[in-house]
């Protein structure tokens, strides 16, 4: 081994191990990480990543479901490099605003549906969501009705990890060992229609969910309920697509009962489902609240954004004798820098017409990984446009899932990293939603490798006597 | 007018119009918002800001106690192109990492104090903080002490605006009209000399807040409470510097009753008050963990950090066999490009040796403000190094504080910002916390602007009959 290798060797060692010395990564399964620690990654360009070693891999998940114009952008760069020269942050209360904080509200309000004109700017979804709630219950504070507070969720929900979005969120493993405020929210039926049809029509099914979101809200009493959070489609629950006008008729329900309707497109806007925003684009309802993150920056600086109706906007904005100031706020809501690079963004997704990019490739991309459900470990390949999930079973006829300890969705992924494709493993689930920039080309060789990935599990998992054709 | 300042004069309108009909700024006051807006600043130059129109102000707060290497650094523009070319974003779940979300947590945990050395990442101090309640809350359930989950908190303390952050922050005027988690905090009485040691010597004022921190806790029982949150020096509630050993003291408390002491050092790290750590370096204390932001980033990035010592980390990273992922986490954690800016700050701060210069300059600018305190209406200057407060009192004998309409605050601010500083109006303060570049020279104009500013609003208050000599 000659001495450059040796350095080589020496670096990347020490990156790995100060990882693990020192980061305590997002949802950490401990025991893996202490014998194994991280991949170190080093580029990014358009839909590929590379580690330290220089190895690439198509990225099948966009860093997480994030980075929607690709990797590297040299444009981004530019306008990091000149908006940091001129004024990267300054503070935001009331006395100050810049040029891209003013004008990122301006195209939020153009790309959002119906009446939502206004900006409350966070760094990220958990706070964008944070943030909604807050305002909800300031909102029906202001109104007179101090027992409207309650939060309709839904199980398998996805929307964030601070203490309050975390409660939010459905997905009720991820609870285990927490403290969080459950008692504010109410989970109802997620609509799986894979999982919990069961015998029903599908038009069954969702009178069954209208069905028990209503009774949910009899129930509760609608003078207590402040809000309801719904993906348009779920994401970390499991890439679940509500049936039919499952949207429609909840959304229908929020305005019977005076329910604020607040979509959580953290994932869905910004280009994913072939629309900016998909709650009206794609499934026709006006939210009340509209809640952006990821996709309205590519993830090259953290950013997000609740934004509010004019008719919430109007009471909160309400001048208040006792105490005049809406008391919330963050440090880097509306950063000069953060604000245009989320412009130069949504710029480039405009200009490249990645909507119509998406759109186009979409539908092929759905089709070909649909094709894999031929094989006898898929149970369904599901979800819309460049937001794909496959879900694994032992067994097809009864849908048994595999025991947790197969660890389904990890086996998939390790033979197709090494295959050169990253993917995400969520329990028997593995999850796509590569950059918008995802060509036929990307899609046909991410096909390709996951179907050799399946290929090489099912015969490791006969090996093992785990699972027999 | 000719064609180009009409054009310029529309321009700007244009921001200052788009930025009232969509934005929600932090803390507004709205009635004001909507007739004057906000200013637009368009540039920042070391300790110096621009607004559109060009003009220059002494920049006294530092964006928001952020930028402490200054504006519009050229080596951090650089920073951010290179790595937003190579890797801004990457998901960090347990699999992937990147050389700067390692390296910076090894510099991280090179910095803290004592065990400190394992850093969760985020994007600001309300999210550490509410991380590090997340994180606490998990480490006693593991534990098998579920019901330790109470948290001490101070009056005036200010720890951030999620729905957890806002709770434990004890400004009582910021919680009206929401509807916080207010059963899980405990607030004590804040270490301000000024107002609460009334009669008392210091010795017996500081013997009064221990005893009832002391009595609070076996009122409530040790074994319901989790965790004591202190800023080092209290920022947004005043710039509170608690007196003698308090800070000592309370930290024996919290040893005695086994419950984890966490030092919100947002405002007070990365060399504002001349150590790159305050707990320790000045009030000798070592935290259980220790919350960093701003300073971290210079504001550059959203950026923040949650130290955790090696107890707590050995303890919540302790393989489980029901559900071994520690589930908690943020899009944004370890956000390559943030860690990469955060890492440069901090080369810059040490190799400059700005906490040298603070050292230096800071007790010059204590000791030049604090003249001020010869003014009628100056009831007392306060603070240490770059985090400076001015208290204005209608009658310095009995300490009488102006009435809220006076706005006192905001009158000075007024006067400065025409004569060209900005400083932060709280209530009946002025805070002054600018880029720690601030040198002789800056300090100088900044003591004679408000010299200049106080004697313009006592003329005012004295021609509107609101105060007399």
């Amino acid at each position: 081994m000659n001495m450059d290798s040796t350095n080589i060797k020496r670096q990347q060692k020490d990156y790995w191990t100060l990882d693990k010395q020192h980061v305590i990564h997002p949802y950490t399964n401990f025991e893996k990480f202490s014998d194994e620690g991280s991949v170190i990654y080093a580029k990014g360009k358009g839909h590929h990543i590379y580690d330290e070693q220089g190895r690439a891999y198509l990225d099948g998940i966009a860093g997480l479901w994030c980075v929607n114009i690709g990797h590297g952008n040299e444009e981004i760069a530019e306008t990091m490099a000149k908006q940091s020269q001129k004024l990267a942050y300054y503070n935001t209360f009331e006395d100050a605003s810049s040029k891209p904080m003013a004008e990122l509200g301006e195209k939020l309000a153009e790309i959002s549906p119906g009446a939502l004109n206004h900006v409350f700017y966070g760094t990220g979804g958990s706070m964008g969501n944070d943030t909604a709630v807050k305002i909800a219950h300031y909102y029906f504070n202001l109104l007179g009705k101090p027992n409207k507070k309650k939060i309709l969720s839904r199980d398998l929900a996805y929307h964030g990890s601070t203490y309050l979005a975390h409660a939010i969120t459905g997905i009720s493993s991820t609870h285990m060992s927490f403290d969080l405020p459950h008692q504010l929210v109410h989970y109802l039926t997620a609509p799986y229609t894979y999982r919990n049809q069961g015998d029903r029509t599908l038009e069954e099914f969702i009178d069954f969910l209208v069905d028990e979101m209503e009774e949910a809200i009899i129930k509760i009493g609608p003078d207590n309920i402040a809000m309801f959070f719904a993906e348009p489609i779920m994401g970390a629950g499991g890439v679940i697509v509500p049936p039919g006008d499952y949207h429609k008729r909840t959304h229908a329900l929020c305005k019977k009962y005076d329910i604020l309707y607040v979509s959580d497109e953290v994932v869905t806007a910004f280009g994913r489902l072939g629309k900016m925003v998909s709650s009206k684009y794609l499934f026709d309802v006006e939210p009340d609240m509209c809640v952006y993150a990821k996709g309205i920056s590519s993830g090259y600086i953290p950013l997000g954004a609740t934004m509010i109706s004019d008719q919430i906007h109007q009471v909160i904005s309400k001048p208040k004798k006792d105490n005049p100031y809406f008391s919330h706020g963050f440090t880097y809501s509306g950063h000069a820098l953060s604000c245009q690079v989320g412009l130069k963004n949504i710029e480039i997704l405009e200009r490249d017409n990645f909507c119509g990019h998406v759109s186009k490739w979409g539908p092929y991309f759905e089709e070909e990984l649909g094709k894999l459900s031929e094989y006898g470990i898929v149970g369904e390949v599901r979800g819309s446009h460049y937001m794909l999930a496959l879900e694994y079973v032992q067994n097809k006829e009864t849908k048994e899932s595999f025991a947790p300890e197969v660890n389904i969705g990890k086996r998939v992924y390790h033979h197709a990293k090494q295959l050169g494709l990253i993917i995400r493993p969520i329990g028997n689930l593995n999850v796509l939603s590569p950059p918008l920039t995802y060509d036929q080309k990307a899609i046909d060789n991410t096909i390709n490798i996951m179907r050799e990935s399946i290929e090489r599990t099912i015969k490791d998992l006969i090996e093992e006597g785990l699972w027999q054709q």
